[in-house]
């Protein structure tokens, strides 16, 4: 869809809830990205700045902000994830998700960075540095570490060749049969079952669906070997948290890593932050950095002021 | 050298100041790489066991219990570390150091393991975890990431080239030039200063020698740009841990592993466990693994056993 465009610089607004700092940093990134155009934050619009905003930059912005430009006809997130942007922005405004060539790259580098912080004992070395204790653990080589991907989509996949490169036993299960080279695969029910018995590492890599919702529950975590860990970058209601904070509790399980939760943030007073056998980290598997994201942002605002094209907006049914 | 030798299963003696689960442990692992020969634990041998042993195979082994063996000629360390038995060992016992080709890949697995562990902000989430607070850190692509190696032997090469797969900005350095491909070579003691003034993380596996100890001192730390983090999986001598200290405590460095010291166990009243700025870990970047090392040391055995070749013994006088 294109239509005549005014190339005069414009006003690009920036809505965020994030802190001034936090919001100074992508002012910062955005600026040169968007010349000859000019970002703005929201405090600093004029009443004619919110009168002509035909788009926005966002950043999990309060509804009110965006419900303060009239003339709003789409926004641009910094973010991939847009569940709150759906929730939150009324029906017409059209939403762009950023999207990152470079994601599954990076979410291959978290699955390799975190198989190894379980792998080489990482978690193990920090408890015995709180107690003074010098003690070696023994090492395993990589090609005796059995690695299970559930999920191999393009994010599994990807992950897959990186931990097959790096010398892991590598296994990945999809729903339907998959052939990966350096891969051995299983799928459907059973192929479950049967990888995760041979699982030293599970990594969760599975987007949140009808058939996948609770998909990794005691019954399955009992499957894995004793000793075994488990990486969770995929969603959290995946994942039956408290099926497997039994099985770490009853020593079956050794360690877990994870990023996705049913409720993000995760609460403060949530007990999984101060469970010892859980590594818990902020949803940052596979971030864009705010230089791409601020360049991959800015490509599309460009696009509309100089020649019209609308980005692809969210499918609001499908939700991405 | 070889002479005739009897091919009669013979005892081997295995003496070792581990605690028990531990010397059990390598017992099981030797048993069947020895067989038809019978590894024996200390405490079990006979007085004709003893009389008759002509070596041994030793993991930190007391001194009184090597001298109970009166015809002893040689030792098969299951360590490539021998410092212990240069000090406690007669000179006319020869020592057998254990050599594994898989010294320089596990070495570079460990560089890119710690690598990642602060190239994707671990001590940082450790620390958030710890406060129950969700943050994320900004995220740089591993091609923004300078990491400075600091010795380019066998283990320096390795574990360039695997940084430099993985698409780190990866630079080296060692007292004379080389070309390594892929690598930003410096060399000298200036090339040293500038290759730290771009260095992000740095990473130390240079050997202790005149020349290199007390190397990455106050000076040389303070070329790196702030906010840079470092890694010693050299010898702790080279890197002045106080300098280090003062600048983790300025906040001019972000984080520091540890994996070796100047005295080894660390000594479990050294404040450097409690200090949040710094992984300790107990001198494990590179371990043999242990059916790894009980094979490699059977081997010298059956060896010795079956044609009388004695296996290469460490030079007194070079130290390995």
């Amino acid at each position: 869809m294109r239509q005549q465009q005014s190339t005069d610089p414009v006003v690009v607004p920036f809505l965020s809830r994030a802190d001034k700092a936090e919001r100074e940093r992508w002012i910062a990134a955005l600026g040169p990205n968007l010349h000859p155009n000019k970002i703005v934050a929201n405090e600093d619009l004029s009443s004619d700045d919110r009168r002509a905003a035909r788009f926005a930059i966002v950043a999990n912005p309060e509804p009110d902000e965006v419900a303060a430009l009239p003339n709003l006809v789409w926004v641009q997130s910094l973010w991939a994830g847009v569940e709150g942007l759906l929730r939150s922005l009324p029906e017409h405004i059209g939403i762009a998700r950023l999207v990152d060539p470079n994601l599954a790259c990076t979410m291959a580098e978290a699955v390799l960075a975190w198989t190894l912080y379980l792998h080489r004992d990482m978690p193990a070395y920090a408890r015995q540095q709180t107690r003074g204790l010098w003690q070696q653990r023994d090492y395993r080589a990589p090609k005796e570490v059995g690695v299970g991907l559930l999920g191999l989509g393009e994010l599994g996949r990807a992950s897959a060749a990186l931990l097959s490169r790096h010398g892991y036993r590598t296994m990945g299960w999809a729903r339907s049969p998959k052939d990966l080279p350096g891969v051995e695969t299983f799928h459907g029910a059973s192929g479950l079952d049967d990888m995760l018995a041979q699982t030293d590492i599970a990594v969760i890599l599975l987007p949140l669906t009808p058939q996948t919702e609770g998909l990794v529950n005691a019954e399955r975590l009992g499957h894995m070997p004793n000793g075994g860990a488990g990486i969770n970058f995929g969603r959290g209601p995946v994942l039956d948290t408290n099926a497997l904070v039994a099985a770490l509790d009853e020593g079956r399980l050794s360690h877990a890593v994870l990023d996705v939760f049913e409720t993000e943030p995760l609460p403060p007073d949530d007990p999984l932050w101060r469970h010892s056998g859980i590594t818990v980290l902020p949803h940052i598997s596979a971030p864009t950095g705010r230089d791409s994201a601020a360049a991959i942002a800015s490509a599309a605002i460009h696009a509309f002021v100089e020649t019209g094209a609308m980005p692809n907006f969210v499918d609001r049914k499908r939700g991405y």
